[in-house]
């Protein structure tokens, strides 16, 4: 495979510093025969710069016609060969197959939003017609329609190389929401951005986009200079806490503070009830131990967090879970930095007086070994902060509450999170439905006897939750309503229709749903 | 009027503290035989507190009770007698015959709220059914929708002592959303506050509202800590930049940062194009005129910037404009703390070398002198800080520039507006029609021959706009959109329908809009 490893900037490759960066095996270890041009400060302004410069025309652009560059955007992912599965496999030590399922969902995920586009209701188009006579005072014409907020600068996930990366669903929606775009490529990945970035390019040349729709950038340290540039008005992020954090307080910090959409740290709690235990305890245990191991345990959504009432089912759960935990190989997880921070969180575990280790081998070598702990419900009721941090990998720690009450108290001492499951048979349902109001308040999504790893790509998706798990409860990252975070709402008042923009015409040319005076409807007005 | 000057917490009253705030009359400057509690620390705390234990109950309400609430508030406003409104005219120096319009634009607003809520499309439901023979995995059950981020704290404005305060737009948004409310009661007008606060307990009562759904503070500094409170999940402001600022630097640095929606400094430029000149210039000079010195100009939308193309019909506006100021007469403000800042903001225009004194007599005593500048055109051009900030009074700033390129410029050299104006004879929105794109860069409201200072209450309203004029230009203060900012989306992933909240159920028992499987209707599932 040809990489030319320079930054992308207003349709252009641009390679001006002297510093490289690299890409490795993350089985191995070993160098890539790739190297990457890390972005000089004027790269990265000019990468800024040639989004500002786009913004204007591409978000003038009918919404049709983004939607076809999305629509090639995914094309042009389909089209990628088992070369670059393997590439990105190689890159990330995620399994060929998994990797083709990712790239799957990463271009449904850009024709979803390009039928959003089409459909218009992202407009959130408002028509209060004129009342002349109305006294005191006539009403004039108003009408509102949303429009993209500028250019986003978007930061790629590590354990998401296709669908949270370079055309990925930050990407998909700020572009979707006529928003240039900024990528700052992730280290972990960056042979896979390279490839998806041309694939990019290329939907972007043949629907005729704008240059300086997309825009990527090589290098660490690159992003702060990113997100506090001028032009940029819109952050959109997925990895850890400390990271996006510091880019909160970077953007909260500028001139004119900007929004950052920062998909940070879940531990995402399941909780396990009683009958659920009597009847199914052996297999919840296997399907939660699957959860737990599967991609190495490199999800946000990863279960880090099971609770369970004391009782002998309870045990016996415990039990099955720690042989089935105690049997699950190691693997290898993206980089190692990633091994690194598994092991530091481990020994955090490990080292804690109120938590003790159940199952699984010691952690050595170059794989990750998935773990087993169990935590003093103290540490839940007190707000102790190691049951708070989501330790990235395949671990998991199990906390007994004596009862529903302790169980309640223990729920309201989490942090926020993207996920909040119940095991439950139709008699839990009944004993422990008041919950669901607690779990509302703590999680963007709320899962039955389901498990948390798996995140669906649609309309009624929420991906987000209450801070850690998000900077911003009110946004999602993952499903369609992703593009409202890149929208602000513009008033037209006493507009004629020849400057009214396409959806708040009189005739409603795009055949969309528009409130008008109240009322819900198509029709032209 | 019988007013006990202390906090309301939770529906009782709390005056622990010694220190004592105290009102005044706006006219005279004189003391009123009222004195207010300032709230403790203590207090604060206990505010919040109620609030968050309000929260859960009061969120989990039908919308319709809240719509009982919201218009039972209307209607114990409606109910006010002449004292009241003489009270407010004499705490703000505002006219009666304009606070009794503002209390039925309060009550209105309040009505408008519950139809929002009666309507349900605020709930943004979406539902994707189970595709359960999808392949490669069956797609779950999903169903998404809207509810409270939590209690809200509130700072009223000093320019609305009703639409902006107490019971003003962001209360009844917030109060829509499901969110308790501790509003902070604005210096400037306490003893109207003390009056509006007891409405709307009356109002909670009478429909059985939860205690701390609520909840009211007097004193000065005491919102530092309300922004800071941990029960506190996003905060509501209309004010100066710097007050905005100020809360915002401290949401965004608490352990959990919180969303702030400040509605903070704009100059609602106004551009007077050369038909229309030709055509109506004195006529535009005297509405303009009047925009500006109404209500002693204290409206965020006041037009602060007048921006014309070199032509002698412009030199006649000019002078017609100068010689019409020059007769208006000088206005009492709402306290002296405004009239201060207008002065000083006044000194800096003067003392700038860019700028000239064109009209108004020279500022003194105890009532602001409407005032006439213009600037030279390179103060926009080069970012002059002074012709960014909000001078708030009666006074504007005229600006010539060459032609329309230099418009153009000048245009893109402001700083996030409210507004936008443009003041157009058909020939000039064939000339000028292209400006649009750039005045939707800029502001959340773009005007056509009107003046800024009207803020319809409406659906299709949005009162915000790019920062400074706002914290989020995402949002509006004003109109029913104001609600989306206190909402946040949960998903409940494979919930029976018992489980469900009622927006969600199959049948669609509030008979609400729903996107289901990527198609809006009322239909059941």
């Amino acid at each position: 495979m040809q990489l030319l490893g320079k930054n992308y900037i207003a349709g252009a490759r641009s390679g001006e510093g002297e510093r490289r960066v690299y890409s490795y095996d993350a089985g191995t270890g070993e160098q890539l025969p790739y190297d990457f041009c890390q972005a000089t400060p004027g790269e990265v302004d000019d990468a800024a710069r040639a989004a500002g410069a786009c913004y204007p025309v591409y978000r003038a652009l009918p919404a049709a016609r983004r939607a076809d560059f999305l629509d090639a955007i995914a094309n042009e992912l389909d089209a990628f060969g088992d070369d670059f599965i393997s590439l990105v496999s190689r890159e990330t030590a995620l399994p060929a197959v998994r990797i083709a399922g990712e790239r799957g969902r990463t271009s449904n995920q850009m024709r979803l939003f390009a039928k959003v586009l089409r459909r218009g209701d992202f407009y959130g188009a408002r028509i209060d017609t004129a009342i002349l006579d109305r006294k005191p005072m006539p009403r004039v014409d108003m009408r509102q329609c949303k429009m993209g907020v500028g250019p986003v600068a978007v930061f790629g996930a590590s354990n998401f190389p296709l669908a949270f990366s370079t055309a990925g669903g930050d990407t998909a929606a700020a572009l979707a929401a006529g928003c240039p775009v900024v990528f700052k490529a992730h280290s972990g990945h960056m042979a896979t951005a390279e490839c998806v970035a041309d694939a990019i390019i290329r939907a972007a040349e043949k629907t005729g986009m704008p240059k300086g729709v997309f825009n990527m950038i090589y290098g660490s340290g690159v992003g702060e200079a990113l997100v506090k540039h001028p032009a940029i008005q819109a952050v959109g992020f997925t990895g850890s806490l400390k990271g996006g954090r510091a880019l909160c307080d970077m953007a909260a910090a500028r001139p004119q503070p900007i929004p950052v959409f920062a998909e940070m740290s879940s531990v995402n709690p399941v909780l396990v009830l009683p009958e659920a235990l009597k009847q199914r305890g052996e297999l919840v245990a296997n399907e939660l131990a699957t959860s737990v191991v599967t991609g190495c345990g490199q999800f946000c959504t990863n279960p880090g967090l099971v609770v369970g009432i004391r009782s002998p089912e309870f045990s016996a759960f415990l039990a099955s879970l720690a042989s089935i935990m105690a049997d699950q190989p190691a693997q290898t997880m993206l980089n190692t930095g990633t091994l690194k921070s598994y092991e530091k969180g481990l020994a955090a575990l490990h080292a804690h007086s109120g938590i003790k280790h159940l199952a699984g081998q010691a952690q050595a070598g170059n794989q990750a070994r998935p773990q087993l702990f169990q935590a003093d419900v103290s540490l839940l009721l007190d707000g102790d902060k190691l049951l708070q941090e989501e330790v990235f990998g395949p671990a998991t720690v199990v906390v007994e509450v004596a009862d529903k009450a302790q169980l309640v108290q223990a729920l309201l001492g989490l942090h926020g999170q993207l996920t909040a499951t119940l095991i439950a048979e139709p008699a839990d349902i009944n004993a422990f439905g008041d919950l669901v109001p607690v779990l509302e308040q703590k999680a963007g999504r709320l899962l039955l006897n389901g498990y948390p790893t798996g995140v669906e790509v649609c309309d009624a998706m929420v991906h987000g939750g209450p801070y850690p798990a998000t900077s911003d409860a009110r946004g999602t990252s993952v499903g369609t309503l992703a593009i409202d975070r890149f929208l602000r709402p513009v008033c037209y008042q006493n507009y004629p229709d020849g400057l009214l923009p396409e959806p708040l015409k009189d005739a409603n040319p795009l055949g969309i749903r528009r409130l008008v005076n109240g009322e819900m409807t198509t029709d032209a007005v």
